[in-house]
């Protein structure tokens, strides 16, 4: 159990809480709405704006920035570079999401091509997306992972050293390393992989303990434990994925820092 | 208090649920599906269409239009301005709700395009949005306001008169004009900010009214007083917003024309 | 009452549980949220794509494809009759959904189009949408029908000869041919009407039951008659349309094959 990281994850939530920072969102047509819900519940600022013409003014004024890949089309590709470039000019940090990388050429380059246009902060996967864009060739199923987490920690830490960035696999368990550090977040519930958008709500999550926090795994850490502890909550009310998906986001907004840093489950390697 | 406009509310719901007035909605991808909800359990009928090609007949069917800017893209603002025309030679009601108008160049101009296209019934903003429409280099934070409702209340007046239409603020207290009577409706509950879509909600509710009133001022106060009172209602079984969100649903859904008569909190000036 | 429908309802429920069927679907942006989460309650696996460029190889790996025309743009067209004909290459099923078929020309001519281009497993609309797709000039309100369910039985079973495929007309009772039977599912609620995306769920879970049983009118029955069924369950703790559609969305994760083959109500004509 990584102490610390309990603590910065209770004092990250309350800096967004305080802050009510303003995250931008470039996502897919399924999850939107979830996301501006889990955004709001939790105390972030969600705005989405996909026109070339207005992402960079929209990303000009957030504080954090998600990429997210999951329903493409050209004119959203160009949107994303243009936003992910003006967002490095800001210095504000971007998330990128792989929705389905592996299942498509499409994706896998895309999310390539958003790498190579700036630094990402934090990567967010699940397993086979995450080795999709170690490994050429490797498959998704659609937007469901066919590895596990643990299969997917070498491409992790290939990717991270080689991109000098921070990964974040998702799964069961969730693993999370710069290239140096390797964390396991081990809060969740099963009913989450029954709600459409709980990966890219992650991603979401991560993004607005960004930006509050300057170490990019102890953020994204703390933002994982975050959600999956929400889920833990919401599986004490909820036995269904309906009704878990309402009581989760109420569990977002319900929770307090403290009940947060008990709730923590996030172990050193 | 304003007596008779409680009693219209009421009547106006109960008309709502009698024609079922088909609302065309050119909305955001963010509210698409929460809006299509709300209109349908009020008794309304929503339709969703934005295709060049077919925008012109969905309105010729329509009882009342929504255009709305939250998530703009070239293709649907001409979609938008061709709606407009077409809902202007129909003679159905156009509600605008200028989603960050004031956060971008292509939001704010796009705003006064559709606006210029034909005359709106009301427009429905947040403060900083309404502002925005009337001085120049005003600005959002993405698609909060900063500044409060008595602060965009003179631009509101003027809006109103130099473009011969209502203007609804809405906010902790919702103002609204159409540039001689001022009104203020005091419905609502702090947990509507939590929940992604409910300035948008009220749009269409607005426009569901206005297909039955042609009073708009009227229409439109009562349309806000009936989400108002419905998030009240909600805030007596949910305490946080994802539960909210469903219970504002069925509150929308369970509220009798009395039940809203009573619960009206409408003011003059 | 047809008994082996029943059964086989409960044994397709219990495959799709047991093989995960992946459902590829290109659909409208107002029901995509509540589509994904309707195919992971009930235990199939749901993808979203609809670039040009990547729609051939997500079909390449689906168990089913549902084309959704409820808001459609030149490019949508275009992706949907490209995975129509990969899906016809691959021999997985299709389900149509011809959302406002008869409400705009674009529509009427599209589902056609999509009809032309591939060989539907199924088609599922209410009693308008199908009428238009048989009749020249009938008409459909936004997305609502102005029709009964027996009114369109006719053309329902034109249709289903001259295409050689099964049509299912939904309404307070559904109404199934594929041109020599007739079959009809009494189960659902009223309630379901006031829910935005019921009908497109349907045409979801239909697909899901298709990648199971090679018997479309057995697999369309059994799939009305669940979501049917899931709608009368939820309708016991739900009197709203709120509740009622997180109850729902429960209903089909936590209903075993055995309550649902006694709730089935599927007869013969």
């Amino acid at each position: 159990m990584v102490q610390h990281f309990a603590e910065h994850a209770a004092s990250n939530l309350a800096a967004v809480r305080e802050k009510k920072p303003l995250i931008h969102s470039i996502t897919n047509l399924v999850v939107m709405n979830f996301t501006a819900n889990v955004l709001l519940a939790m105390g972030a600022s969600p705005v989405m704006a996909h026109a070339s013409s207005e992402v960079e003014e929209m990303v000009a004024a957030a504080d954090g920035l998600v990429l997210n890949i999951g329903t493409l089309s050209e004119a959203w590709i160009e949107s994303m570079l243009k936003a992910g470039k003006r967002a490095l000019q800001q210095g504000i940090p971007i998330v990128l999401d792989p929705v389905g990388a592996g299942a498509s050429r499409l994706r896998t380059k895309t999310a390539k091509k958003i790498i190579s246009a700036a630094p990402m902060r934090v990567i967010r996967g699940n397993a086979s997306e995450i080795i999709s864009l170690h490994q050429a060739g490797s498959q998704t199923r659609g937007v469901e992972s066919v590895h596990s987490v643990d299969e997917a920690a070498p491409a992790a830490k290939n990717l991270a050293q080689a991109l000098k960035t921070t990964l974040a696999i998702t799964g069961p368990e969730d693993l999370l390393t710069d290239g140096t550090r390797v964390i396991r977040v081990c809060n969740g519930h099963p009913l989450m992989g029954y709600v459409s958008g709980t990966g890219c709500a992650a991603t979401a999550i991560i993004a607005a303990f960004l930006a509050v926090d300057d170490d990019p795994l102890r953020a994204a850490a703390g933002a994982l434990a975050f959600l999956g502890a929400a889920g833990e909550v919401a599986a004490e009310n909820a036995s269904a994925p309906g009704s878990f998906m309402i009581q989760m986001i109420d569990a977002l907004y319900a929770m307090t820092p403290e009940a947060l840093k008990q709730k923590c489950r996030i172990y050193g390697d």
